[in-house]
């Protein structure tokens, strides 16, 4: 078997005959469809599969919110909607986004550490509920609400005395751009009850990425007692209470998937005592990635077969400029190769390895560096699995003035 | 004095009373007439001043292309246009922008290691030296032009047996998926010469970034004597030798500026063997980041200003979406700051350590770790310096769904 077929993350998809499939069609029938390659492509029975498991295994009074920023492409957002409970944006654009999928303004909460005024206003016109970062911008949401003649809805975001460890990005614990300290929260929520501010909950977010159900647990355990702590400060009950995310996907051959039974479990705890302490209060995970990530691909062309000095190179159509992650150039400190695969070929034996490398002059752009494949031609299509989440929308797509990817929802 | 005001690459800069100024224009008032934040800016005067240096110090019959790739505004290429001896392009993309700047096609070479039949196509039919990367793409470009009727230009990219030692990228030496490894050469030169497609030259890039004018110098020689054994094997006198470029600019505070002068009186020997060897051959230096990096600002205004457990977070409306070279996340291995500086304080002394942080939700939007500032308060502009080139080109503009900054040649 090649090095691709191993991975987990490639073992799940169906082929036939070397076909890798797609929503049922054979990919290379699909790219016939879409009219060009590169493409991403995203598969909507794993997207609602994904959902469907995270409903079963987590309890029925949590709500399921999408984080809009893993993948912000307007029919997979449309998609999403009717599935899950809630959006999360960061930013005007993405909150258009979810308004045009029919999302309800209540359901919607916009986190942020630079929001701009013309953003705040956007989102308090809207009805959604603004996630503050900061003091300065409970004031300014304040004073354009009045302004509008509208109450506005808040919820501060925390940065908690603690991190998810072991994570992809940190965002929470130390010093941080992210939030307001929890030790500060106390003093601003007198504050903010002196001027008449109503703070609805709480948006506390450690980390991203994390595949140790075990910390994850431990983490929203934390993050329950710190939001309780901090709700008796409130002048009104908790109505809101979004844990943050942070479930990982496996992009590497050591990575295991998470396992969603403890969290499960111990999500029912924390729900349990939510309802106990503050019966008001809507619990809310976020996830983006791992709803999304593992039921996308990314297809490319080889354009050129080279060898250059005993290494095979195949040299794609696409690129770092379409998917920046799978490069290793956003964020990874060690670079890997993301699971890759050859479309027509999957049930072919690994016979070389070989770098897929993108059509950018700039060393930069490795797809795959030295990956075990069969023996690809030119022609053949390129498959980098896990491509659902931060892919396209987190790549510099101007970069070198090549045509940008189509995107389909299979 | 400020941390930024110590670097060379800000000193180069004229202020007034404290006010950044650029062209002439105080950058505050240059923010009013672009009518937003953030933006990028380029000065025109140190682009030509730039072309200019480099025209004293080089010899006259060295021909000066800039790489479209490095920043392809199209004002900015359209300015460049008159300036220099040619363009380099690496997509369909930026040829199309290199011709609607008037630039003639006999003074357009496009190299790219994966370019499509589509491209090959236009390239062919425009006019312009294609500079083939591998056996397989010179059978292209011959049965392409054959179908269009037309004589194709062809010269060949080499990976030479040498690299540039030191320097940011590594583009030459070694396995590589950029050009015909040099030992291939004189096969594929005889397969040519028999199917009746003329080479007229070659184009040998070792690499980008480098700040040693001796190690430059080395590989510049290097570069002649392998491109004229080469000659010796082609049927029509060369014509056409790109010397790449490599040139490198001050990004960090112990780097020094690349000292040109040993480089032009080399160039010279260069030039002048080249003449004696192959009287037709027209030596090229391809030069993109060196003649407009250092020409260009991005300016971002403070939203809010945050105190996170001691330390001080400059909430700013830009970010990696707009300039990831300076997050750290574009093929740098450690991440260090560019240069920064607050806009009508640049008299100030430095007060605080501050960090500069952009709008987006994820840790990874760090423009400036723990930079000596002045104060800086919430509606300042912060300037990131050394940002003509690899800036917004390189960027993933639609990440979480903000605007994109504007772009303004001053």
């Amino acid at each position: 078997m090649t090095e691709a077929a191993i991975h987990p993350a490639v073992q799940a998809w169906q082929t036939a005959e070397g076909d890798l499939l797609i929503g049922g069609v054979p990919l290379a029938r699909l790219a016939q469809r879409v009219g060009q390659t590169p493409f991403f492509a995203y598969d909507r029975a794993r997207i609602s599969a994904r959902v469907g498991e995270l409903r079963r295994r987590l309890p029925d009074t949590l709500d399921l919110h999408f984080a809009v920023k893993a993948n912000p492409m307007a029919a997979l957002v449309c998609f999403l909607a009717p599935l899950v409970d809630g959006f999360d944006v960061a930013s005007a654009g993405e909150l258009a986004k979810a308004l045009d999928a029919g999302m309800p303004a209540r359901h919607i909460g916009f986190a942020g550490p630079g929001k701009t005024d013309r953003e705040l206003r956007q989102a308090i016109a809207a009805g959604i509920l603004v996630e503050a970062e900061s003091a300065g911008e409970v004031t300014r949401i304040k004073s354009i609400a009045e302004d509008l003649g509208t109450a506005p809805r808040i919820a501060l975001r925390i940065n908690p005395d603690f991190h998810l460890k072991g994570s992809g990005m940190r965002m929470g614990g130390g010093p941080q751009q992210f939030g307001i300290d929890a030790e500060d929260v106390p003093d601003l929520i007198a504050a903010a009850r002196a001027a008449g501010v109503v703070i609805e909950g709480f948006h506390i977010f450690a980390g991203s990425q994390n595949l140790s159900a075990e910390t994850i647990a431990e983490v929203q355990a934390k993050t329950l007692d710190l939001a309780l702590r901090l709700a008796d400060r409130l002048a009104a009950p908790l109505r809101y209470l979004n844990l943050g995310g942070g479930f990982g996907i496996p992009y590497f051959p050591n990575d295991k998937p998470l396992d969603l039974a403890p969290i499960g479990d111990n999500l029912a705890e924390v729900v349990a005592k939510l309802a106990t302490a503050q019966p008001e209060a809507r619990a809310v995970l976020e996830l983006g990635r791992y709803i999304v990530g593992e039921a996308g691909l990314y297809v490319t062309r080889v354009i050129d077969r080279k060898m250059s000095r005993g290494e095979v190179f195949l040299v794609t159509d696409g690129g770092l400029h379409h998917h920046l992650a799978a490069s290793g150039n956003f964020g990874q400190v060690i670079r890997r190769n993301f699971p890759v695969a050859i479309d027509g070929r999957m049930n072919e034996a690994a016979q070389e390895k070989a770098s897929v490398v993108g059509c950018l002059c700039t060393p930069l752009d490795l797809l795959a560096d030295k990956a075990s494949l069969p023996r690809a031609e030119i022609g053949d299509l390129v498959v980098i699995f896990q491509s659902g989440a931060y892919g396209l929308t987190a790549s510099p797509t101007a970069f070198l003035g090549h045509p940008p990817p189509a995107e389909v929802l299979v």
